[in-house]
């Protein structure tokens, strides 16, 4: 009985850009990146995967990806085809997508030092990175988030995933980027509740890590809400700054007990599916973060003038906070989002909870009856403002 | 134009135990290993995915399991039901077999903090590591390595992954197991070919870094082909210790240009292919070793009776040097392994030869002649020892 220790640490690191019209002559941040990476070896090749929701807003994309790269044919080998996938969550159900991304990688002989970049919301992203880390054990992989979503939290993080019936990210691995380029220009065409739904992020890590940027956005909502690009690009930068500090600072591949910064995560994951994914992420987070500020004040840690100024920061920036689905009171209703949560992420159930703005605590148990009365909350608030 | 720079380190270690009849009662390694992981929350459940072969030749396994378990209760909560699959690398070509064990993770509710046990060959270690890495982004995952392959090289490493289109691992990922239990127990019930087949790797590494190890094993080779387990247990540690060693001090999970230890892989990985994988892995490495070591003699780099020392000892083992599918000259054939392996590993094509025993050089590409007269070599060979 004897035995040999295996022992090692691997370091990661890239780079997060902030910047405009990417695709740009005058832009050099991709050509930078690329000469950087050269190994003077092989000449790398560069498949593109879009969101067709970005192409259908931005119909001359392509043009310009091919047009920007002809100019730099010595620096990387670009795939002329791009290969356009189906955005929003409802696209990471569907496995033929991953297999269409394998069979490109394959088709175009896509080596591990080459690269597979995606532009679009957090959707193609995950499908993308997914593909991308399981392809010849990992393929470099470029990330070009084109949401608020994707561009201050899930696009600059470490996670990939698909769904597997239907069950959130049930398939998926920690890989992280070799770099992500945030170019606000796709901002400006994004719908209103893509623009809105991001900021529930935005407004989750606030709450839990730094009351000053709940206040920031709380003086700033109005000017959210009308699509105020300064505002926005502060936001982004703030929340992508605090999600990245908070995987580098912890266990980025959450391998112990420590958890991701999911305030409000439990129900909206939940609230998604119920919904068939008619409701978007952010817009349950912000359900999410509205149910569980309201809980944690029945426990008497938030005062109701916190919770209300909470509330009304959401509604402000134009969030519905109920929807009929949370009253699906039964072994197939939000509650069962607690257990799946639970199962998610292994270990004892952990939810994080709020003991003021701005300070997140944990908890390991939920209370049935007063998620109900958070709940009841909402419906009533709900029907007085609509009636 | 700004950018934030994400940089952290991930710290991986598990031991790799050498031990025989894990699961006898008075054997605690397994209950020593989940003492030390338990964390006090909640109990973790466990999953054994089973190799076929091995419960033909061990019908009582899964008694076994289930009573080892039964005596530890409180430490794991066992899944009774075993998930027996099929193993050798025919396996790794069927995604249902992937999906059956991400179904059984869905089922029995295995969460990130729980486990799933492989009890099996490469190939099911293979597959049953990548089902786990990709389940929930990683469950934890325990290898027990029943061949000599998997005990001295693959069952030890960091990398996992199924066939897609044939195609070598083509989709896999690098993570580390949680623990390898090597038990010498399933070495006694291994067919000769699989005995046999996993000296090759320890031939392999032996003579790209330790003259002394080649020579310890060529005067062993008589004992080994006896099925000497002393022989054989000193050859897995030595294997095994030398194969960690590879992946802690060099770049473990291969991202940058440095490579796995693969002297003789190219040819025998597309030999695998050319034969329908009747070929095992071992053996179409004994036979890549023996033709790279030829082109290497051709080179002037490994004296002919260096060489000729190689190809005894190989021969002594029993191993077979020549494979007809070797004279497969066409676009299909054998030399297109050379533009396969480059294109899986990524970058510029590096092939390991020898400039004598113990010493590995990396050259960059490979002459078609060359390659066919060490083939022809082989053939006439082959043809005057079995005439």
């Amino acid at each position: 009985m004897s035995h040999l220790q295996q022992s090692f640490t691997v370091k990661f690191v890239y780079n997060v850009f902030f910047t405009g019209k990417l695709f740009e002559s005058t832009n050099s941040l991709l050509t930078d990146f690329f000469t950087q990476q050269a190994t003077g070896d092989t000449k790398k090749k560069l498949l593109f995967v879009v969101d067709s929701g970005v192409i259908d807003s931005h119909p001359d994309l392509s043009v310009q990806i091919k047009s920007y790269f002809s100019q730099h044919i010595d620096l990387v080998e670009l795939i002329p085809d791009l290969l356009i996938i189906p955005g929003g969550e409802a696209a990471k159900n569907d496995p033929d997508l991953v297999e269409k991304i394998v069979e490109a990688v394959d088709t175009y002989g896509i080596d591990r030092h080459s690269y597979v970049a995606a532009i679009g919301g957090g959707s193609v992203l995950d499908l993308v990175g997914y593909a991308a880390a399981i392809s010849h054990r990992g393929i470099r992989h470029i990330r070009i988030p084109t949401t608020v979503l994707s561009q201050n939290d899930s696009g600059v993080g470490v996670k990939n995933g698909v769904n597997y019936k239907a069950k959130k990210n049930f398939l998926g691995t920690f890989v992280p980027p070799v770099a992500v380029f945030n170019d606000s220009e796709f901002l400006y065409t994004l719908d209103d509740r893509d623009w809105r739904a991001g900021i529930s992020e935005a407004i989750k890590v606030a709450l839990i890590k730094d009351k000053a940027f709940f206040e920031w956005i709380e003086a700033n909502a109005e000017a959210l809400a009308a699509r105020d690009m300064t505002a926005m690009s502060y936001l982004i930068h703030r929340c992508a700054d605090m999600h990245l500090q908070h995987i580098a600072g912890g266990d980025p591949f959450e391998m112990g007990s420590s958890r991701p910064l999911d305030f409000g995560h439990w129900s909206a994951h939940k609230l998604e599916q119920l919904t068939n994914f008619e409701l978007r992420h952010g817009e349950a987070v912000a359900i999410g973060i509205a149910l569980d500020s309201l809980y944690s004040q029945q426990l008497g840690w938030l005062t109701e003038a916190d919770t209300n100024r909470i509330l009304a920061t959401l509604r402000t920036l134009g969030f519905s906070l109920y929807q009929p689905m949370l009253d699906a009171d039964n072994s197939a209703g939000v509650l069962k989002g607690l257990s799946e949560f639970r199962e998610h992420l292994g270990g004892q159930l952990t939810i994080m909870l709020l003991k003021g703005l701005g300070v997140g605590v944990e908890v390991h148990e939920m209370d049935a009856d007063r998620i109900r009365r958070a709940i009841a909350t909402l419906r009533e608030h709900e029907l007085s403002t609509t009636v």
